[in-house]
């Protein structure tokens, strides 16, 4: 595989010198880009074009086109996994994802299965393999997964929910069986992020979108511990060389040391907690991305210099930050609004290296 | 007025000795109780309900003829004041609050004023004093109001909303209008409280249900600095007995410290935060509310003695700990899982004390 041109965000994952501070935005190829939404709707919808690896690496080169990112990330979704296990992906139109089969028996919950990747997730292989070939080495492809808890909120639920009220029926009450989903999902997850790592992937996260919703013992119980046991179960390196991970918990601002202390590589961050702050609790045992309110990027270029440098500020001088939003790009934001922050993270991040 | 038969609530709120910890649930009066909805029903609707002091007043004891709680809270809802204010709160079925007329235009916004509680908010005070008095004495009443931060994401936005995109892009874009409309909530809220405190509430709390999910700076900046005003313009006595204060900030667990600052007797807590950790933060500056998972009351008695029991054990022994749930009660609670709860509580509780 050819060598990397820009290798920052490698270097910052893994805490080493970079010249800036490198740039990534989650759901980057995305409704915001005209360009998304016309191969989207050369695809039919949404979950076409994640299962055509032709358009899908389209779109997920989509952004760099545009913007100087020291990052892809492959055009995917968190619910790739439950798809394969069965239980039935779709998207109603304006409405999050929802599964046809979410699991309600006993005996559905005891057939499951986790998926062979290479059998079942073959298109985003395809994908994570294409892209890769495509980026011909101008900066590194990341790979992800939803994290086992996270999964596991949507196939209980059979969709998005506010308060996730049939998960946490069964994690009170059933705790066993929400155990036993929790382990498959763990351990698909890592076949499958391992599969993404073989196919290509130089960095690979885990989203845990819904672990912050839990309580205190519930979060390190429930989720943790399996986006732990995934995290010991990766490749560290392909080829020779390092693959960072990183571990995303949206509202885990209160949890920050027991996620770093996991062995992942990075912490991802919501734009809740001061990255500052964040970064004297962890010390220098992960790298810290993030942590952008992404309805910032909705305002104006004044407000996005103001509030980026902030965190520039914050997290201050010296290794170890990857500067990212602290959730995904809205699909209203203005994509001139996306320049004048990557501008600014570049300009303004070098006196701090 | 007549001397309070159970004060334990006003004496753990003020960090005094209690023979048990005292209990009450956000939401207490509500739609788990079939004879709610018999009087909701008769009402017509909930704004109904709410403008009606005697039925209001009906659904604020009910709970209390089934349950040995330690408080009765105020029948109402936390957007009174910009109903107040003429933006025509009302409430499509099945749908969270909606106001008519959202702030959209600057005009609009130079125009908002504080409504004299005594006039447009008459109804609220009436049942204040009308529950007062029919408690007879037996347990404490609360009062409340939203919080300025979470009055103005409503007022903004016109409902709820999943990321609050129009409030956050004032916040960035013209932090000024937002100021303003913050301004006028501070002292509409302070005229408010004040108000039902002289209408008999003997203790009040203020509900920031949205100031969670802004960045650390923006917190600070558009929704701590407005509630430590409120707390500041409150009265602390009312015939010569002392009037607690309760901040609840949902999603508020990484600034603790900060929101025990502002003067206030008490800290609502979520689950997501650790009770016994939350208390080594705060020492002994404030008291702490909280902070079961409402979702645990779906579950069995089982799971609600241990997880209970779980929470009265993080906390530990001595003084200030007010047991409550991390957020409102759900609907679909079952009545005799609130029956278990009350019982854990009051029974486990007396050895901490």
């Amino acid at each position: 595989m050819t060598k990397l041109k820009n290798d920052t965000l490698i270097r910052a994952l893994l805490r080493e010198p970079v010249p800036y501070t490198p740039t990534w935005l989650m759901r980057q190829a995305g409704r915001y880009l005209p360009e998304y939404n016309q191969t989207r709707a050369r695809a039919g919808n949404f979950l076409a074009l994640c299962k055509n690896p032709d358009l899908a690496t389209e779109v997920t080169l989509q952004p760099l086109a545009r913007y100087p990112l020291d990052a892809a990330i492959v055009f995917s979704d968190i619910l790739t996994i439950p798809d394969a296990m069965g239980l039935g992906l779709y998207f109603a139109e304006g409405e999050g994802p929802k599964f046809e089969r979410p699991l309600r028996e006993e005996w559905a919950i005891r057939d499951l299965t986790a998926p062979d990747p290479a059998d079942h997730l073959r298109y985003v292989l395809d994908t994570v393999s294409q892209a890769r070939r495509a980026l011909a080495g101008s900066v590194p492809l990341i790979g992800f997964s939803g994290s086992p808890f996270t999964l596991a909120c949507y196939m209980i639920e059979g969709g998005g929910s506010s308060d996730f009220a049939s998960v946490k029926k069964m994690l009170y009450q059933r705790p066993d069986l929400l155990h036993h989903i929790l382990n498959v999902n763990a351990s698909a997850v890592t076949a499958y992020l391992n599969a993404q790592i073989e196919a290509g992937a130089q960095v690979v996260m885990v989203f845990d979108t819904w672990g912050g919703m839990l309580s205190h013992a519930a979060f390190h119980e429930f989720s943790l511990a399996y986006t732990a046991r995934i995290v010991a179960g990766l490749k560290r390196e392909h080829d020779g060389v390092r693959v960072p991970t990183i571990v995303f918990t949206k509202g885990g601002g209160g949890w920050l040391e027991d996620i770093a202390a996991i062995g992942c590589d990075a912490v991802g961050l919501d734009w809740t907690i001061d990255i500052g702050a964040a970064r004297a609790r962890v010390g220098t045992r992960v790298a810290l991305q993030g942590n952008l309110d992404p309805a910032i990027l909705l305002s104006s270029p004044e407000a996005i210099q103001r509030e980026a440098g902030a965190i520039l500020a914050s997290y201050g001088r010296g290794n170890g930050h990857v500067f990212n939003l602290g959730h995904g790009i809205s699909q209203h934001t203005p994509p001139e609004n996306v320049a004048a922050l990557l501008e600014t993270v570049r300009g303004a991040s070098a006196s701090y290296h």
